[in-house]
C-alpha cells in the first residue's frame, strides 16, 4: 500500500527550506528610489550614514539658564551665585541665559541650570542654588549619532522612527529595494470568480485574495496571473507567461499526486530545472511543491486555503524575506502555557492553531480543533499557531510552547 | 522650588487616559463599503454573518473512493470487498467513485476510503481493504460555518484569513468604518522642511512624518496641518482651520510651559472644553496634553519625537482604536529576563528602550541607554519597551519584564 499518497519521500520542512532557499539568486530585485514619505515598510537597499552630526549643535536638555560651570561651583541654597542675564548668542563669565528643551547652548555656556534650583532677583538677574558641572543638562553635538556613523543598515524594514531618523539627518529619499512582483495562479476547475453562483462542486476562488494579503503584508506586489483550468497545455501557457512579468510564482491548487493534477508536469515544462522538491512532511500542507524556472523561484501550493497559508509561511515567507535581503524577521511570538494535551504525528510537523489570552503574567494557549485541514475559521478564530515539530508525538497539557502570531491576544 | 516645571500637578498614565477617552464620542466616523481587495486591515463596521453554509456541499477530505460506509463493513486486508466503480453523481450499493481532495460527495455515498487502503481489480472494479464508518473523510455541509453563523465581528481588523473567508461566503465588499482623518500640525520657529539646510539652532521637522507612519500602521489617514510658527495668533488659526478637516488632531512642540509654549492657549481659544489633561507622569512625554475641542479630540504631543512616540503610543494609539471600535488590540509583547538592573522614579512611567533576543526558550532584554530622551536611536535600534510603572523605583536583573514590540528580535 503506498502510505504516502503517491509521493515517494517526503521532505522534512527544513531540509526542503534550506534547499530550496539555497538555489534563489538574492538582490536580483535591484534598487530604486523611494521618497521617505513613501517608504514605510519598505527595505533598506544600501547601509545609509549619517551625513551629519546629529544633533548638529548643542542644545539644553532642560528648561533652565545656559552657564558657565565653572560660575557655579560651591553654591547652595543657602549660599547662591547671581548671574546677569543676557539675550542673544553668547555667555560669558558672570552671565546666564534662559534656554528651554531643544535651544541651540549659547557660545560660552557649557551647562545648563535647571528652572527650578534658580530663582529670579532684581534688575535681570537670577540668583543659582546649585552647582552644575560643564556637561550637564546639555546634549551634545553627535549625542544621537556622529557624522559617518551607520543610522540605518542595509536589509532594514523601515519604521516610522528609522524615517524619522533619516530625515532628522537630511535624507529626502531611500534606496530601497524594489518590491518583488509575485504572481498568483489559482488553478482548478471547480474555481469561480467571487460574483458567480455557487452550485454543487464549485466553489469561490479563495486563495488569490488571501495571497494578494499575505504578500502585501511582506512588502511584495501581487500581479494576479487568474485561473487556470485543469488542463496541461492551459496551465503550462499561464506559468509560461506569468513567468516573464514576475520575480516570484505562487501556484494552488492541482499538485497532489490526484488524476487531475497537472501543476507540477506544467512546471517541469516551463523550464529548468523545474521542480525541485514535492511533498513535505508538513500538516497541513503536504502537497506544497519548491521549484526554480529559469532562474525564479516557483512555489505550488495546496489548493486547501489553510494549508496554502502555512506553505505560504514555511517557504515564501522566507523567500521573499531573502529576495529583499532582509536577514531575520520573523512574527512575532509569545511562550504560552498549552491548556490540554494536543496528539500529534511523528515525523510531520503539525500546524496547531491555538488562542491566546494572558492571565497575570501567563500566556495561555488554547488549541482550536484541529481536524479539517480546510477550516478557515481555524485561522480567522486563532491568535497564531504552534509549530509541533517532527519528533514530538503530541504536546502535554501545561507543557510552554512558542506561538506564532497572525491575530491578537485575547483578553481574561 | 517649582518641583514640577510649572505644571500644577501631573496625572497619571491610566487616570488621564481613561478620563480623557470617556469624552471621547466612538462611532462618529461611520461606514464606508469597502470592496474586499482593498480591505486589507481595514476595520469591518458590522458582523458580518455567514450567508450561506461552507462548504455548501459535501466534500471529500481525502484522495480516494466514495463509497457507502455499510458496504465496507466487516472487510479487512485479508477479506476484502469488491465494488464497481462509476462515474457521475451517483454511488449506489456496491459501488465506488473516485474523488479527491474537495471533491463534492456523489449522491448516495456517505464516507470516502482512502486510496491507500484500496487496490485496483479486474474490469473496473476495485477491492476495499477497510472498513469506514458513515461519515468518514468527509467534510460535512456547514463543518466551516453554517448558514447564520457569525462570520467576522464588528470592530476586527480584516487579515487576509478574514478576507478569504468572507469571500468563500460570498461577500465582494465590506462595510469598513471610515479612516479616521488624523492633522498633524507641528509647531515650533527652530522647524524646518527637510531640504532646507540647518543652521545652528534649527531642526529638521522629524515629527510630521514619524506620525504620518504611526497614523498610517493604525489605519488612520494622516493630514499635513504644515508648521505653525511660535505665535498665538497662528496657532490658533492653524488647529481651527485644521480641526475642520479632520477627524483628531495631533500638535508636536510648543507644549511644555516654557516661553514660547504656546500651543495650549491655542487649543483653549480654539473651543469648548479645550485642554482638559496636561502634564502626565510619564517619561519622556511630560509635557502631553489632553484636549477636546468642539467634539473633536486634540493631543498635544512633544516636539521631541521620542516623547512624542511615547505620547502617541499611550494615547493616540487608544484614542484611534476607540474611535475604529475596535475593543482590544495591544502591541506584540514578551515576557522577557532582564539583563541588568535599571533605576526609575517612584511616581513616574518611565519607558524603557530594551533590545530583545531569544537563547534556548528564554526572552533576554538588554535594555538600551536611557538618558537623552531625544535621542532617536534609542528607537531605531530598539526591540521595543518596557513600562515601568509608577510604583517601581527600579527593576532588578533577572526579572521577568513585558516588552511592547516595536521593532524586531535579535538573534543569539
Amino acid at each position: 500500500m503506498a502510505k504516502l499518497k503517491g509521493f515517494a519521500e517526503l521532505w522534512r520542512v527544513e531540509e526542503a527550506l534550506q534547499t530550496f532557499l539555497a538555489q534563489v539568486q538574492p538582490q536580483r530585485l535591484g534598487l530604486e528610489k523611494v521618497p521617505l514619505k513613501k517608504a514605510l515598510h519598505r527595505v533598506a537597499g544600501e547601509d545609509m550614514i549619517a551625513k551629519r552630526d546629529l544633533p548638529h549643535f548643542a542644545r539644553s536638555a532642560m528648561d533652565g539658564y545656559a552657564v558657565k560651570a565653572g560660575d557655579t561651583f560651591g553654591v547652595s541654597e543657602f549660599k547662591p551665585t547671581t548671574l546677569r542675564l543676557v539675550r542673544g548668542a553668547r555667555v560669558s563669565h558672570g552671565e546666564a541665559a534662559r534656554v528651554w528643551t531643544g535651544s541651540a547652548m549659547p557660545a560660552g555656556a557649557d551647562a545648563v541650570v535647571m528652572l527650578e534650583y534658580t530663582r529670579e532677583a532684581r534688575e535681570g538677574r537670577i540668583e543659582v542654588l546649585m552647582p552644575v558641572v560643564p556637561g550637564m543638562n546639555v546634549s551634545p553635538i553627535g549625542e544621537d549619532l556622529h557624522k559617518g556613523d551607520m543610522a540605518v543598515r542595509k536589509g532594514k524594514r523601515l519604521r516610522p522612527e528609522d524615517i524619522g531618523l533619516l530625515t532628522a539627518l537630511g535624507y529626502t529619499e531611500v534606496d530601497a529595494i524594489r518590491k518583488p512582483r509575485v504572481g498568483l495562479l489559482s488553478t482548478g476547475n471547480e474555481l469561480v470568480e467571487p460574483r458567480c453562483p455557487v452550485k454543487p462542486g464549485k466553489v469561490v476562488n479563495v486563495n488569490r485574495i488571501l495571497l494578494d494579503g499575505m504578500v502585501r503584508e511582506l512588502g511584495g506586489e501581487p500581479v494576479d496571473l487568474g485561473i487556470a483550468k485543469d488542463d496541461l497545455e492551459t496551465i503550462t501557457q499561464h506559468i509560461s507567461k506569468g513567468l516573464k512579468k514576475t520575480d516570484i510564482l505562487l501556484t494552488t491548487g492541482g499538485t497532489s499526486v490526484g488524476g487531475f493534477d497537472l501543476v507540477p508536469e506544467a512546471v517541469n515544462r516551463s523550464g529548468k530545472p523545474g521542480l525541485i522538491i514535492h511533498g513535505i512532511a508538513m500538516r497541513p500542507g503536504k502537497p506544497t511543491g519548491l521549484a526554480i524556472v529559469n532562474d525564479k523561484p516557483v512555489v505550488l501550493l495546496s489548493g486547501n486555503p489553510v494549508a496554502a497559508i502555512f506553505g505560504f509561511d514555511m517557504f515564501v515567507r522566507p523567500l521573499i524575506q531573502k529576495m529583499l535581503g532582509i536577514e531575520y524577521e520573523p512574527r512575532p511570538t509569545v511562550q504560552a502555557k498549552l491548556t490540554r494535551k494536543v496528539p500529534s504525528a511523528l515525523g510531520v510537523m503539525v500546524f496547531l492553531r491555538v488562542k491566546v489570552y494572558l492571565k497575570g503574567e501567563q500566556y495561555y494557549a488554547d488549541p482550536l480543533r484541529t481536524a479539517g485541514a480546510g477550516v478557515l475559521t481555524t485561522m480567522t478564530k486563532a491568535s497564531g499557531y504552534v509549530i509541533i515539530p517532527e519528533d514530538r508525538a503530541d504536546l502535554e497539557e501545561g507543557e510552554i510552547v512558542t506561538v506564532h502570531l497572525t491575530g491578537s491576544i485575547g483578553r481574561t
